[in-house]
């Protein structure tokens, strides 16, 4: 698609969407790490933990800042909260429908029926 | 990567990396909808639309159904459920984290410290 500008929902749930960048995400939110740190336990190459770390990113998922030598990453929970917000939100559009049909049943259910007599066949 | 099976998780996640198929959950999850209901308020073809709808539905996050000419199609939760269990428990890890912080700073705070004269230079 031409001109297209990835919302930033977009690039969470696409950034999200791979185990690799998962566990990246999942280490990181039990602190800050260093780029080796997060390729330890991925069977990948080094370049390739690199390119997944782009992409979190650019979602704005992980910042990371290099001193010395060492690139130590942080988790920028905005974004991770937004996400989340944006499910829960449907949830709750969905289960206050579950709970409007509820309420119809139970009123329908209330009402005083007319006897209606059961027809014999 | 060759003989990658997406996880259920990859498949939820992606899905919702899309504007249109975003829109389209926001939609179902205010009750079930025809593909036609789904396509009116995007601005693309109904063919687009046919291959959002085959994304969602091979994420289970989207179940439809056809019935003589009209396929009417339904949000299935659990999938939902699942990717916002992920978020949140990521969040708590983190929040934890901040919590055990902020104990610690607190403690080291409480601690009586032994008076160290200060150096003058």
């Amino acid at each position: 698609m031409l001109n297209y500008q990835p919302m930033p929902l977009d690039l969470a749930f696409q950034a999200l969407a791979d185990p690799a960048r998962r566990g990246m995400v999942d280490r990181l939110c039990r602190g800050p790490a260093s780029v080796s740190e997060l390729a330890r336990p991925l069977d990948m190459t080094l370049s390739a933990v690199v390119q997944h770390l782009a992409v979190l990113e650019a979602s704005g998922l992980v910042r990371s800042q290099k001193v010395g030598r060492i690139r130590t990453c942080r988790i920028d929970t905005k974004v991770l909260h937004t996400a989340e917000r944006w499910i829960t939100e449907r949830r709750a559009s969905w289960e206050s429908r579950l709970d409007r049909l509820g309420e119809y049943l139970a009123e329908t259910a209330d009402e005083p029926s007319s006897p209606t007599p059961r027809r014999k066949t």
